[in-house]
């Protein structure tokens, strides 16, 4: 299976193929053509034939797609075969958030543990994680295997953690702080940069409101 | 000025040039080559001055970009003149932690009440926004005007409330649910879909050891 050149726009919308996929599973759909799957995802259908071609097809003619096998070979592709465990770097509400979501230890990301500046979070407990001060997360990143690390730490504190978790042998970073990591090219990051979104949000409006106002 | 035809991927990172240029001026830069910018942002020059000129440029040959001036042309693209009034829908871990961030409050977003159907959350008062009962949404949207409504809802319960807020007037959303909310094409929606963001994630880290496994 040849994965080279394969695009970002391409690898955006893989989770959101795997996504559909896991909803018409659990409404217990066998088969779907690619014009279905293109009318519930707004995608065109030859839009989802040439992304999922990159990986070698998975459909048959006159038959469309079996949802179990994409469903099984797209969670292959995104690497959702194996386990991850993640810690979470900042204990307050949006790291409480992400230990309370069941979602992603269905996928195989098991939240193991917190850590907070904070002396009077350390020692709680959510949803059976523990949360430990700060201090100990060099001993914790010797004793165990820990595949990604969540950041939800102001801006001012993360790039520090963040290279000191890559001297301590992490390999992923899950980056909500709204800055920039610059990371050596074999850490692989993903940033969730919230308030750049909402500005997207900002820019649709305005400029539906202006396309409206032309109009009038 | 003509903002026909942008693409997408020009304004996913439209945020990003604000940010960064937020920063240049905190530390009070003055002007910015586009080369120094472009290094700064990992984005190729041409890349930069391709992406301005779709607004007509702002750049200067042999001076470069004036970073008060470009940061406040960004922002008026990206509509962060106007204030909009947010409110949150879930008032968990999430919906508390939006309603936290003073980032969103300094570029106009500001954050008026947040609803949930706990009962035991109403009347709670979060960084001075009052939390409601999700009774009195209906009447909250009739007596007041509110542009942006931010979903931190289980999927089960997003497609049902954005509907109602359609039908009450709102006009955008920024959904957090986990699943697509089919709203009439003049309602502007902003996903933060987080569980496909840490497949992302899983795809980097699982291609990229399969390229260094073929390297041994």
């Amino acid at each position: 299976m040849e994965e080279k050149g394969i695009s970002l726009a391409v690898i955006r919308r893989l989770p959101r193929y795997y996504r559909y996929l896991g909803e018409l599973l659990e409404n217990e759909v066998v088969r779907i053509s690619s014009k279905e799957l293109s009318e519930k995802m707004n995608v065109t259908a030859s839009q989802i034939r040439q992304d999922l071609n990159n990986f070698g097809g998975f459909g048959q003619q006159g038959y469309g797609y079996n949802v179990e096998y994409l469903y099984n070979e797209i969670g292959k592709i995104l690497g959702l075969e194996k386990k991850y465990n993640v810690i979470i770097i900042g204990a307050g509400n949006l790291g409480q958030a992400l230990a309370n979501y069941q979602d992603f230890e269905r996928r195989g990301f098991v939240i193991q543990a917190l850590f907070d500046v904070n002396p009077r979070l350390a020692g709680v407990s959510i949803r059976g994680k523990d949360v430990y001060l700060i201090d100990e997360l060099e001993t914790y990143m010797k004793e165990h295997t820990v595949h990604i690390a969540a950041l939800t730490l102001p801006k001012t504190k993360a790039p520090q953690i963040a290279s000191d978790l890559v001297k301590w042998g992490i390999k992923a970073i899950w980056n909500f702080a709204p800055t920039d990591l610059n990371l050596p090219s074999d850490i692989m990051v993903e940033n969730v940069h919230l308030a750049e979104s909402l500005m997207r949000l900002s820019y649709k409006l305005k400029t539906h409101e202006e396309a409206m106002q032309k109009k009038e």
